[in-house]
This record gives structure tokens, sequence and C-alpha cells, in this order.
């Protein structure tokens, strides 16, 4: 069913009045953190949780509202939030795997072909598939709210980092801009 | 066709020149806006269209110049800009059932197995699919730019809450940085 | 593998305490940017590479940390981050059109149904297909820390702007957000 923007709620009319949160913090001085965290991945479609160290920077950043941007500098890695349990990752993988084959043609890694970004890295495993996974995946980070110096993530929501490619060493950024 | 960056133009060199924007405020004072909506969907990649709303958290906030991140604290949900056309809509349901069925096999849905995360709700109703639709969509929210204190939507975008899972009381967060 | 966060690294220990940035700026006054362009696609998954003028437009933001969101205000264009060269943006165009082939049907190319948002362009050239590439590929835009005076870009990410839809004129904004 797809509904347009409607004004008035019947169902959750009242809860929402009590929760809707209005707050704007003006004439506030602005506060910009950068925090960045290195690791090596385990490869393979390998997924990390990185939430408690995100909300540790976030805590360390002294910003009490405002975004935090969480990013993988990295073309065939990217930062999601989803749930972390162990039956979904693999099922994630398992989904990724069949509308991604790994085992098609891929001119990326056609080095009768290649003449640009020669790496020497890309020439012992094939990673074509991994960029093709990143594209179909989305972004490179998140962005999520922080409230009271919390990240504002739902009951199930964990920051996660998504390995596409092999076994490697990665990083990952957290910038929070706010008061 | 794949374009390398070209600083000249011959096609769009005079229009671009006109439209340009080039606006810098400098010293002013940071403003933090938050607004939560809640409401309970309609189940059934069901798509609802919440752009006014987010315009209007956006004129409360009084930011004229900024970033709005709408958010959806939900891992089986998302905030996604589009047309909101039943046409299209449709067609993305479809799309979406077809690159993940819901009658295969999921091991976050599989009870003899899954010791994590144990959510009742989830036991009456397998949502494993939604949570591998809503990491093929990308991320839980959308970072839209503010300016002259309206959100930058070009002719056919609105916001987007799509569920992804069954009927369920949902909320979403529009967070807004600027001046 | 699916690795819980753990606090305690064996692997990449030392290197992390180094490399970590632990920067917050307090008591300044925020800088808020932005910047457009406009120029006219090729068509049929064409992909920009705006990188540099993306750069350029944070150099001249003034702005040396925040957020950069660079951002499609179209239905059928996104801006990604991923590597530019020749034969992955091939290998991502084969995928595109597999998984979301442009000769099926679409309800938003079906003119004896449709009822909203009649577009006399549309109805020249079908882009039901490249509004649900839209949708699967993810948000309109990505957000970006700028650190230094710099996107904090990978050594292969590129800022690219991908036409999903014929040739036309496009235009994407930079929004920057900092001190």
């Amino acid at each position: 069913m797809f509904e347009r923007d409607r004004r008035t709620e019947t169902v959750a009319a009242d809860s929402e009045r009590k929760r809707a949160r209005k707050l704007t913090k003006r004439g506030l001085r602005v506060k910009v953190y950068q925090r960045e965290r290195e690791f090596r991945t385990a490869g393979g479609l390998a997924v990390r949780d990185i939430t408690a160290e995100v909300q540790e920077a976030v805590v360390e950043s002294g910003i009490s509202d405002g975004i935090a941007c969480v990013y993988s500098p990295h073309t065939t890695c990217c930062v999601r939030v989803n749930e972390f349990e162990q039956g979904f990752l693999e099922d994630f993988a398992t989904m990724l795997r069949r509308l991604v084959p790994n085992d098609s043609y891929y001119a990326h890694d056609d080095w009768d072909r290649r003449t640009e970004n020669m790496c020497p890295e890309d020439m012992e495993a094939a990673n074509g598939h991994a960029h093709c996974m990143g594209m179909l995946l989305g972004t490179a980070g998140e962005s999520i709210p922080v409230c009271d110096g919390e990240l504002s993530l739902g009951t199930w929501q964990r920051v996660l980092f998504i390995e596409l490619d092999r076994q490697r060493d990665r990083r990952w950024i957290v910038k929070v801009v706010g008061t």
C-alpha cells in the first residue's frame, strides 16, 4: 500500500504528540570531531560490529546533538547499519553471492585489457565482483543522528563494517558535527 | 560512456556559470534540530510519502542552510528519496520481491538454529527477507541538502519511508544541522 | 566470518594507536557552503568522475573539517563513491542491466494506466527501469568526511555521478558543513 503524506493520523496521533521531540539548539558554537580506526579484516564477506567504538568516539567528541558520518575510505568495503545476528549475516552473504557471483567474467580483472589504476595486489586476487557488490549495496558510509550524546540507533541496529574483498588492512572514519 | 572529470565544458558552460551558486556563510552560530514522528505502517512493502512532514520540520528548525539527515531507526525499514507514483512503486515492489524472494530459506528465521537477539514478534512472522532487502537497498537514511530553508529536492523527488516487513509501529527521525 | 566488536586488537593495535586521529575543534563558528554544477549526461548508464570539481568546492568553502554532502536532485541519477576504471564501469553496467532489465514491463511506463506525475519527456523514452535501478543503488547522494580541507577519499575512491536514464541535462549539489 502506497500512502501519500497526510497530516492527520488516526492510529498513532496521541503517542506521536508525546514522542515528537522538537529541539532546536541555537546560538551554540559548533564542534567537529574525527576519529579513525584501523584493523585487519577476515576477508570473504566478513562483517564486523563497530558500534561500541563508534559510540565511544561520539562520547569522546563531547558532541551531544548532531550527525555522525561513519565512513569507509575503501572501494570494496562499506559501513552499513543493520542487525548483527549470525543467521542474518549468512543470509546476507548468500544473497550477495547469488546476485553478484564471483566466478563471472569481470573486465576489471581482465589483465589482457586493463590499462588503468594498475594495482599489483589486485593481480594476485581478482576483486571485480567486490566492486560490483559495493555499488549494489550503496554508499561508502552511513550518516546517523546523534542525540543526547548517543547514536540514535534502534533496538536491533548495529553499525557494521563490511569487507567485500579478501583479507586486508582496512580503516574506518567517524566524523561528528554538532554541538 | 564513462567520462573523466574535465574543467572545461562545451555543452553547459554558460548555464553553469549562471547557475553555480557559491555561498559560504561564515561566522554564524550553528543550529541543531531534531524531530521524531511515529506511525503505523501498512506492511508488505508499504511506501509512505513523508516529504511534507520533513519539510515542515525544516521550517520549524529555523535552519536556512545545512544538511537534513532523515533516518529510520529500524533494521527492516529505510528512508529513500525517489518519485511517488503508484506504477513505479509497484515496479519497485515487484523488483525487490524478484531479487529477494520471501519464500527462500533464511537462517535468520530458522528457530531450530537461532540463538541470538531472540525476538518473540519475529517468531510469529519471519522477516529474514526484509533484513536482506534492507541491506540491498542501502543505508537506513538519506542526507539531503537544505538551502534557503527548503529541502533541495528535485522536481519529482519525494522523501519516502519504506516498510519492508509486516504492519508495525515505526518512527523516523529528522536531524538538521546548519545555520 | 562475523566478528563482534572487541576493544582489544592483536593485529593492528600499535598502528591503530599511532593512526587514530582524535580532534575535536570546539568553540568555532560554523561555516555552511553550497555549490551547484550543471552538465549534460551521455545517457545509457553514463558515469562521470566529478571528484576534482567536488574537491575544488571544498577548497573554495574554506571549510577544513566537516561533512560534504554530494547530492543528485534527480530520481534517475545518483552520486556514488567508487573506483573510476573503464573495466569496472562496464562490469557495473552489465550487472545493473542483468538485475534490472529495461525490456521488462514497468507500470511506470504504461501510459494506458498512468494518471500521476504526467511528464511529456517520459512518454518519449520510458524510464521505469531507471527508477528501479536508482532504488536498488541506494540514496541520491553520498556524505564524505572533510579533513584538513580535503575530502577523506581512499586511494582508489572517486566521486561518480551516475546517469541511469537517457541523455539529459542534469545537476549536482555539494553542501559542506563544518569549521
